[in-house]
Formats: structure tokens, sequence, C-alpha cells
């Protein structure tokens, strides 16, 4: 595959992305009254913009760092750090979704973690944490053997993608559960489609075609790094983009 | 990988995936009223246990065929009718399972398609016939050349796991949002988590577990047939087996 042709997947993936966050804001700030950070109906707004933009589209953004030409030759420890620190930067958000979302229910006395979309929500939050303090403990601190870092690769890229898939499912339960809620009134009922549910439900479609997007780049074979030893046709491709 | 292993293997898959069915039966059962082909809600209640039976469970087996170690030997024809043909019964559920739903919203002047959760779920199965179709055209009927089938192939096994994932992501939502619908009385409410939700919820994750079981040994490469001329360490293992 080209180089020309990686970037110019980045650069449609990247406006992709770009698009899920700020259809969020817009459908928050238009629709939804816009945010705030004092426990209100404001605060939780944040929660679907930061969930998003941290679990979906950074998220993504580290986990396609080894898919990067330039990431093939030289160093890999440079590369390793971008993808920990673009992940950790993803996880940071992530959390401060939460707070968003946890405050917001405590503030109102709404009880906390009950319906489904909270549970596979959290669940794949918890699956994030241990995948990157394990990913830091093996595969950037310099204590772990060859063995136990290749036993380990499949799995740590099985549940990147996994991960992904996860956040998807919570992000379109997530919004589902919002528009029925918000969308409770006779002359603005979800099932008469107002602009505001055709917006929300064409944003949740577009998070997903984002998602499917970069689960193709990262398991397909022809955009991996390619093993120390191997020569494959990209290699020339390469060089000649340096 | 051992052969006693792949077995053991399918063994605790096909017991989840049996539970998966079993546990929607019970909950529509035991808490929904059970079942009925009338138009009422009862047959609403068929579309959860069609669903979760036809995109989930009959799907994922129908994928995982040619990851038998049975398949990699001898022809390949009689797996791939085998592989087109649960397939084929997957559809069949699923859309029985699309008419229970429509047939309820008719019956009962409810608009069809305006949730997330459905636009969602009608373009997985639109994907899913187009899938089909375009499988059984290219890899079942002899026409198309050794170059188009191994174009097509890592799209067609990229589109089968992404299906998959879309139908979880459907059935996370859909689930969700039947909960919230059917959970809202005071003595019952879903905030409260009363066992239904607990049960109901719990459904939703083993969905998720059993569907991540498959989708991994699907992207596992110790689990894909070999390719022609390719020996790997599995082939004696094989031999051994039959």
């Amino acid at each position: 595959m080209a180089v020309g042709q990686f970037y110019l997947s980045c650069l449609v993936l990247g406006s992709l992305g770009s698009m899920c966050i700020l259809l969020t804001i817009y459908w928050v700030q238009y629709w939804r009254g816009g945010f705030a950070w004092d426990g209100s109906v404001l605060m939780f707004n944040w929660h679907p913009v930061l969930m998003v933009a941290g679990m979906v589209v950074i998220y993504s953004a580290a986990s396609l760092v080894y898919r990067l030409p330039r990431s093939w030759v030289g160093p890999k420890l440079p590369w390793k750090l971008l993808h920990a620190a673009l992940h950790l930067m993803a996880f940071i958000l992530t959390v401060l979704g939460l707070v968003a979302v946890f405050s917001f229910h405590n503030h109102n006395k709404i009880t906390n973690l009950y319906s489904l979309h909270s549970w596979l929500g959290i669940a794949t939050v918890f699956l994030f944490a241990c995948q990157w303090f394990l990913g830091f403990a093996v595969f950037l601190l310099p204590w772990a053997s060859m063995w136990l870092r290749s036993l380990l690769k499949p799995i740590h890229v099985f549940f990147g993608a996994s991960i992904l898939s996860l956040a998807i499912a919570s992000v379109i339960s997530g919004l589902n559960e919002k528009l029925f809620f918000s969308l409770k009134n006779d002359t603005n009922k979800y099932s008469s489609l107002p602009s505001e549910a055709v917006f929300a439900n064409s944003l949740g479609m577009l998070v997903v075609v984002f998602g499917l997007l970069v689960l193709y780049i990262l398991l397909a074979s022809s955009w991996k790094r390619p093993e120390p030893g191997i020569l494959t046709d990209r290699q020339p491709l390469l060089h000649a983009g340096e």
C-alpha cells in the first residue's frame, strides 16, 4: 500500500473523528442547553462529549499510532511513548466524562449504575484501565522478556479492538437512552422523529462508521508494522516516502 | 493448538450461546408475559428471542464453521454449504424477529424505525443480507475467479466480524430500551434495580462476553484454516485427531 494512501486515509479518519466530536458538541449546545460544571443537567451534557472524544476518537488515534508507516522504521520507543500518552489522554477524558455523569446523578439523587448502558460502559472503562496498566507494565517498562511480550501482544491487540467496539456499543445505547429521556413531550416525541432525533441518530451512525473504519485499519494485515526480518512490498515505498 | 482444546472451546461457546437464548426466553416468559403471534406485546416478545438466537448465536455458529479443525482437511465445498446454510437459518430467524416487531408496531399504531436502536439494527440486517448474497455469489457459485475470491475474502471476513459486533450493539441498546419502557412503576422502577433488571442486565453482559469469545476465535490466527501449501505445527495434531 502506498504511503500517500495511508495519509489520505488518516485525513479521512481525522475528519470523521473530528466530526463525531463537533456534532456531539453541536447537539448538546443546540438542543440540550449547553454546558456547565455545577451538578445540573448541563453538567451531564459533558458526559456524551467527553465519552465520544475520549473513549472513541482519541482512543482510536492512540490505537492507530503503529499503523503510520513512519512508525515502522527506526526505534520503537518514541512511538510506544506516543501510544501510551495518547491512551492516557483518552483515559483522562473518559474519567472526566464519568465524573460529569456521577456528579449530576449524586446532585439530583439519581441512582448510579443501574441501566445496562451503565453496566457495559463501566465494564469498558475498567477493561481500558487494566489494558493501559498491563500495557505500560509489560510493553513500556524494560523488565518484561521478549517471550512474555510476544505472548501478550495478540491479547493486547485483541482487547484494544474489543474495548473500542464495547465503547461504541456503550455510546449507541447511551445516545438511545438519552433521546428517550429527552424527547417525551407530545410536540417533540422521539417517535415523531423531530430534527433533534434525526440529528442524534445520524450522529450515532457516524460514530459506528468511524469505529468500523478504525477497526478495519487496525485489523487489516496490510496496515501492520512488518515484523523484523520480513521484507514486504511496502518497505521500498516507505523509504521513498522518508 | 491441540484438537481437544478446540472442541473444549466449542463446548464452552455452545453452552454460553445456548444460555444466551434460554435466558432471553426465561426473561420474556417469566417477566414479560410469554409469547403469542397476534400483534400484541406478546408478539413483540419474539423479537429479542429471535434476534439473540438468529443474529448472535446461530450467526456465530455459522461464522465459526471454518475454525473447526475437521474443516481444514479435505474438500472445502461441504463446509461452504454448511456455512451458507447456517447463515441462511440465522437470516430467516432474524427476518422473523423483524416481522414480530413490525407487526406489533403496526397493530398498535406505533411508528416503525425511529430510535437509534432500530436504525442500527436495520442497518445491521441490511449489511447481513448484502454479505450473504455477495458471499453466495462469489464464494459458492463457481463463476468467480481465484483472483476475485482472494480480493474479497479479507473484506468478507472483516464484515462477518463487524456484523456480529453491530448485532451485539443492537442487542444491548434494544435490551436497555425495553427495560426503560417496561420498568416504570414506582414499585418496580429500573433505577431501583428490581430482580428483572439485574437478570436482563446480566443477560446483556453475557451476550457481550459470548460475542467477544466468538470474535477472539474468529480473529486469532492460531484458529484459522492453514492456507494451502503452508505447513504449520497444527497439521500433525489434525491428522492425529482424524
